[in-house]
């Protein structure tokens, strides 16, 4: 048998699996399970995507691309900078990727050294200390608290900041806790990060899903931040794997180096449909179910809150409401666990997220039609009472 | 300006970038260039995969797929071991991926710590020591000679083999070669590597494409071989980026964790899309295509023998001639730039593949068509006249 590399003990798991496997186990079994467990849209890509797809099929347009992207594409996402997020990116700054993931990945190996430490806010998305740490590098998690809206600032730069740190990881929104970053903490954390020679790797995934005052790219503070954003979750195209990765354009060349070898390039088929998600037809569908979502979110809030399930940080973007269950158990873990077998209901225990807020906090996504929710929250209230 | 990791000045890039550039002028230009430079095929998907993908996106099935991929496409890569190459795969060893290149990483993720050695043959396919630097490992070229089919052998094994060495990355059909290993010598290999306690990576990608003996795969020889696969060559999907990694049962979850981080999932249409690769309609298809690439091959290596180029190797699979051009030049990179300009062919100088052939020889990639081949042939005559 092979010997491992010491990096597959190193890699957090998602502990979620394991009430996953025993929400699969009931429903196998024929019972009811409401997930709000699962970081996805409940929605898919709209016809006209769809159709775009079918068409770049049948004319075979399933070559490799070049490995930063088709060049359509790139215009394309300079072109939904300028209109929508206000900022100013040249296609020579952008990598398209299989996803997020495949920026977050590609942006960690081109900017991490072994041994050097990153430092991103407890509670962050799991997968990020194992993008760190495949690049040889540490996360650092900083916990962080409701008053700076669980994002990192300059004081915990100020504070955490070793010789051995290198740069930043951050998401705004954020997952879990759907809450951005205000701009100007950011403006004043970026100044801290970069009084030390850092970099900034800031995860927009979430950008377009706002439900509060329309949100500007961080480019628009600081064009030199290195940027990562998907079509999986605004644009509702998980399954699709593509994303991309902003970098200042004199980077570019050496990251494309180890993209172009890595993966050769993103999946051309989507990258050929991906075009019509910035047609009018599609993107007023987008803002419909942005809509649906912030009505979910909106219809949540109350309805927590009257259980007597604190919302630190109204959530202002994504899908998630981060909350705290204290007032009902010590033990998120053991609280998920009656909520899934008892009520019926699936959501994420805080300890995925990170240490500092493991026992008190539940992710809940709400990427689940209304209904559901209305129904999720009758089990809730049933079973708390 | 954010730093860049040191990997991003070791990681090797593809020297032909600069070749294809001028081709790609000349083309602009209006000049007819013939390119046997591109390892791609030049037939795309058989039409009833297209529908299978315009069905399944038609239908959304466009969400995450589990980190392993789907249970329908591990059980039909199980078949398709079974009934086309003799060997016994389960389910659960398998991990499709984004491509060969993501089998490749993250088969180098798990395998490799920093400073780890890892043999492969001079020549190999570029990538590979991309992938092992990307772990932090140092990929060790090893001379091979037209003898061993340019192949690692065990005695390469026994004399380069250190106290850092930790395994062997090979590929059969081999990328520029088209040579396979000899099942004896491979054997000879596996034995000398696993004596050492060593890992074999197999890179199979080329396993279909055969023009003698149908191969069997490594896994018939030892099923604990990490072997690698992808729908980009044998089914001419290369920009739907969809592969396979089989490991040995024990160690895929520890493998599924880093991917499940690092990638989430393989491309999910792509996926269910390619179940249909393995029905009868598009195997008949597949199988003729395979045939009309063995007609090209065998109307070029008498061609080629014909004006005094010479194959070290006879190509038994995969679309690669890998000549030695010596009798015309002492420098292929020259020679290259000298076809490309006045005789409009271009193809691939052997430096991208490592130093040891760097000078004599060319990669002939015969992924175009039979007319094309003829004329190609007609003006290298032409100009070595
Ligand atoms: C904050 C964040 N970043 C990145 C990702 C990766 O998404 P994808 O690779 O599908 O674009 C996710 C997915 O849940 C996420 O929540
Ligand atoms: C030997 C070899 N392995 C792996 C790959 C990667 O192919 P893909 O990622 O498209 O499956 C290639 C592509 O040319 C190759 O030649």
């Amino acid at each position: 048998m092979p010997r491992l590399a010491h990096r597959t003990e190193l890699a957090v798991p998602f502990h979620a699996v394991e009430l996953f496997k025993e929400a699969n186990t009931l429903i196998a079994q024929g019972k009811d399970i409401i997930s709000l467990g699962i970081g996805e849209p409940d929605f898919t890509a709209p016809p006209t995507v769809v159709e775009a797809l079918q068409r770049a099929a049948a004319a075979g347009q399933a070559q490799y691309t070049p490995p930063s992207g088709t060049d359509e594409l790139k215009a394309a996402l300079c072109d939904y900078y300028r209109d929508h997020f206000n900022a100013s990116v040249q296609p020579e700054q952008i990598l398209v990727t299989a996803g997020a993931s495949g920026a977050l990945n590609l942006a960690a190996l081109a900017l991490v050294n072994p041994g050097d430490e990153v430092l991103m806010p407890d509670p962050s998305y799991p997968a990020n200390q194992n993008f760190i740490l495949a690049a040889g590098g540490i996360p650092r998690l900083i916990p962080s608290t409701a008053e700076n809206r669980f994002q990192l600032t300059a004081a915990d730069i100020e504070q955490h900041w070793t010789e051995k740190t290198r740069g930043v990881l951050i998401a705004s929104p954020s997952n879990p806790t759907g809450a951005t970053i205000d701009p100007k903490d950011l403006a004043e954390l970026i100044q801290a990060v970069k009084a030390r020679d850092g970099f900034i790797i800031m995860d927009e995934i979430y950008l377009g899903l706002y439900y509060e005052d329309k949100p500007q790219s961080a480019l628009c503070l600081d064009p030199s931040l290195i940027v990562i954003n998907s079509f999986s979750k605004y644009f509702h195209m998980t399954g699709w794997r593509l994303g991309w990765l902003i970098v200042p354009t004199e980077i570019r060349p050496a990251i494309e180096k180890i993209a172009a070898s890595l993966a050769i390039c993103a999946p051309a088929l989507a990258q050929h449909a991906a075009l019509a998600c910035f047609e009018p037809e599609a993107m007023a569908i987008y803002e419909q179910r942005r809509l649906a979502f912030k009505a979910r979110r909106d219809f949540l809030l109350p309805a927590f809150a009257a259980m007597g399930i604190q919302v630190p940080v109204t959530p202002d973007g994504a899908f998630y409401i981060y909350a705290d269950i204290s007032q009902h158990s010590q033990d998120s873990d053991d609280f998920s666990h009656r909520l899934l077998h008892e009520a019926h209901v699936a959501a994420v225990p805080g300890l995925d997220f990170g240490p500092a807020y493991a026992k008190k906090m539940l992710r809940f996504s709400y990427s689940t039609s209304l209904e559901r929710l209305e129904e999720a929250v009758e089990r809730m209230r049933r079973f708390l009472a």
